[in-house]
């Protein structure tokens, strides 16, 4: 039986990236016409990665990197249109656990599904291969839309064949796929409404983040579980679009600062920390009353350069005090 | 009292397709301009048809093209903008029911609604138009939206004035309206969430369907009743806009393989079955995880050109067995 | 303690609305290209009012424009990109109030929240300050987002520290942002889905409006509380993007009549009263079939140029006689 520490597959640990001659994707690329190809200088990439599913001492479960460090969210993940991942999972708990992908491409055998007999038994392991591709234009002129998305991956057979243990127990985790010329952040945050919870944290422990005025912020949020929720960022808002940016001036995408998602939905977006309105302790939250009331928040703290965030004393005239705050 | 198998009415009954000459369909047409007219060598379309509303032995409620053969879903109905539908509806139950459609032009004498009159009484039949028309531009610069989109039809009146209880029964049906140059799919499949259900289906009698590799497959969906779902399919994927399939290079449209969705949502999407995934049996799903664990599940099967799915071995290695799949 | 009637500020009450030169908004002006300032001809605003927090007899908040006038919703405030608001909100009630603000901009002392001390005692006031900005390009070739949209306003400490109560009680509105350009409407509707009611209105007591055949009319739909919704308006449909309406011939925007949403979203879309179907009484309603049934319903009324609504008698055959409507 496998064993926490203990890896026979030859692959590196860890977030390795191998980058292989353009011919050894051959047979990942997508039957897309030469669109874009003038201007793709980039060579495409195989991922080659170990995940391993581990349980924490509380019960919860995870993804992680290494033996012995399994997160919740697991890794985020990142590719571009065209690279492929090869992802060693490592069971190291007692119960079978699987991968499963939204949004790229992998044959039926890397489904993640008991149904597909894809899942990795208890100290076992298997390799899971996805692979994206760029836009393109079928023979018949319709369009073929590229991977590029604000993906994710989450086991399907923990407790049940959807694996509804497993997702309440913490074993999912973000995948952002690129297009070239994608603009890239400075930082990144994953954020999983999961059930009552943010990344399966108690309310008494939020995930609380920060970046510097003016940093491009990226946010990943994925939805989990039982519950709808409406995702509410103060004072930032995005284009309810592919990236969350406008595509160009005639993007007619409805801007957002709430977004509805329900469990298996995902998207994310950019956003300049502090444009237009400065550094702060810019709450975050599900708008869905009893949702934030029981705990779903969590803090983006935009500071300035010297990493100071204003006092926030109020205006407040004709009396004072406040009880609260 | 009317009886199944009888019609006094002189349309054809079933699906039958009259063309009239555009003169015929002036009253309906918007108040566009000619934006489109110069590629338009089509006639619209006048579709005369006869649907039956009945009840089945256990008690589910259909419409159906012939008497004594009520479906759900209902007939997936077509047409294209410009196009037109004279329905009668036959009323072959002991209850009012009544026809309420989605997207398209009615007068308000067509509503199907209680307080406009519109339903039908048990033995009675009445016709009810639906018209639309293309995209325009109004005298005002503005654009008026054609009618293209995948719609629906359902009772209005069965159990409550919104016919909670003929939509609980299985009264309801899907309609395409299409633009001139929409592609045309090889096959069509309608999903209705109702509730806890996939077109009133048993989680034991699951609706499953298929295609071949390559072949273009549409998906239309539709929910109705209390719950919200979030609709997931497994390998494919489509762009949340008008069509499913992204307009041009420019469509800033998210793409999703997984949709949140209410009671009287509808959209519509084609995927070409299999692509860059090859065949499989693809697992579609309410994300929320209790109805799939529940069985709000199903199987698109995509099979290569000699009608087989690839034997889905897993490659698990260090342990053998699963107790699973 | 501020009682009703009484204002110790000097702006000038109501919704007058100032004109400051251009340089006086220096400071609020985004860090945008001067793209689009070649045809803007138009000043930038600051809007000065007041609002006033008041319970209502029964219980129920509401911000209103005078003292003693609250209203639900609260006042519709309109502003174009590029103009502010400044608003004294005086608290005329026996618990602490703030006003928390979706879309447009202001600093973190704006924010209406206790946890940063922007929320006003029992007899106090205080001004808060929103900001809006044009589209633009940063230095990066990104698009910054305009502040167009249809936005909102709501308490955020009455209750709990999300405003819970106080949106229960009512104390909520709507935030239009126009761009130069956008459609003005004839007549502007808001509807709030809050919690089981419309408006907070009782069930027999349902918000109804009119128009008459051909006029622009603008509904602005907000969702608060704990439930999800399904907007739907029969006989009318409108584009799901920034305006709902098309943006020009290649907006892929799927066109709608039902459209989900929960608690702090917003959208609002204009149609052309009875276009392509004629004047009526027009039923609106949550699509949730228990939600309609419980009395989620009203009527959006369109009369011919004479004022008159059409008989809607039904064209039954076959038999007599309607239980119902």
């Amino acid at each position: 039986m496998r064993r926490p520490g203990f890896s026979r597959r030859s692959f590196a640990t860890g977030a390795a990236v191998t980058a292989l001659t353009p011919a050894a994707l051959t047979a990942a690329a997508p039957q897309a016409s030469a669109e874009r190809s003038a201007d793709r200088a980039r060579v495409a990439q195989v991922h080659q990665i170990t995940l391993y599913a581990e349980k924490f001492p509380d019960g919860r479960m995870g993804y992680g990197l290494e033996p012995g460090s399994p997160q919740i969210p697991g890794p985020l993940l990142e590719m571009y249109e065209g690279d492929s991942y090869e992802i060693e999972l490592v069971n190291n708990m007692d119960v079978e656990v699987s991968l499963h992908v939204h949004g790229v491409d992998y044959t039926i055998d890397n489904d993640g599904t008991p149904m597909t007999n894809s899942t990795v038994a208890p100290g076992a392991s298997r390799v899971y291969t996805w692979t994206s591709h760029a836009p393109g234009v079928r023979d018949d002129g319709t369009r073929i839309a590229g991977s590029a998305g604000y993906w994710h991956y989450h086991d399907h057979v923990v407790g049940t064949d959807h694996g509804t243990g497993g997702l309440q127990k913490g074993l999912y985790g973000g995948l952002v796929v690129r297009r070239e010329g994608d603009p890239l952040p400075d930082k990144q945050f994953t954020i999983v409404f999961n059930d009552m919870t943010i990344n399966n944290r108690a309310a008494n422990n939020p995930y609380d983040f920060s970046a510097v005025l003016g940093e491009r912020v990226e946010m990943i949020v994925i939805t989990h579980g039982e519950f709808y929720h409406t995702f509410h960022v103060h004072g930032h808002r995005w284009a309810d679009n592919r990236t969350g940016i406008l595509a160009d001036a005639n993007d007619p995408s409805q801007i957002v600062d709430n977004k509805l998602c329900g469990p298996g939905d995902s998207f994310g977006f950019q956003v300049i920390a502090g444009e237009n309105v400065g550094p702060g302790m810019w709450m975050y939250h599900c708008h869905v009353q009893s949702h934030a009331d029981m705990g779903m928040v969590g803090h983006f703290t935009v500071t300035d350069a010297e990493g100071n965030v204003p006092a926030t004393t109020g205006r407040a005239s004709g009396a004072t005090g406040h009880d609260h705050g």
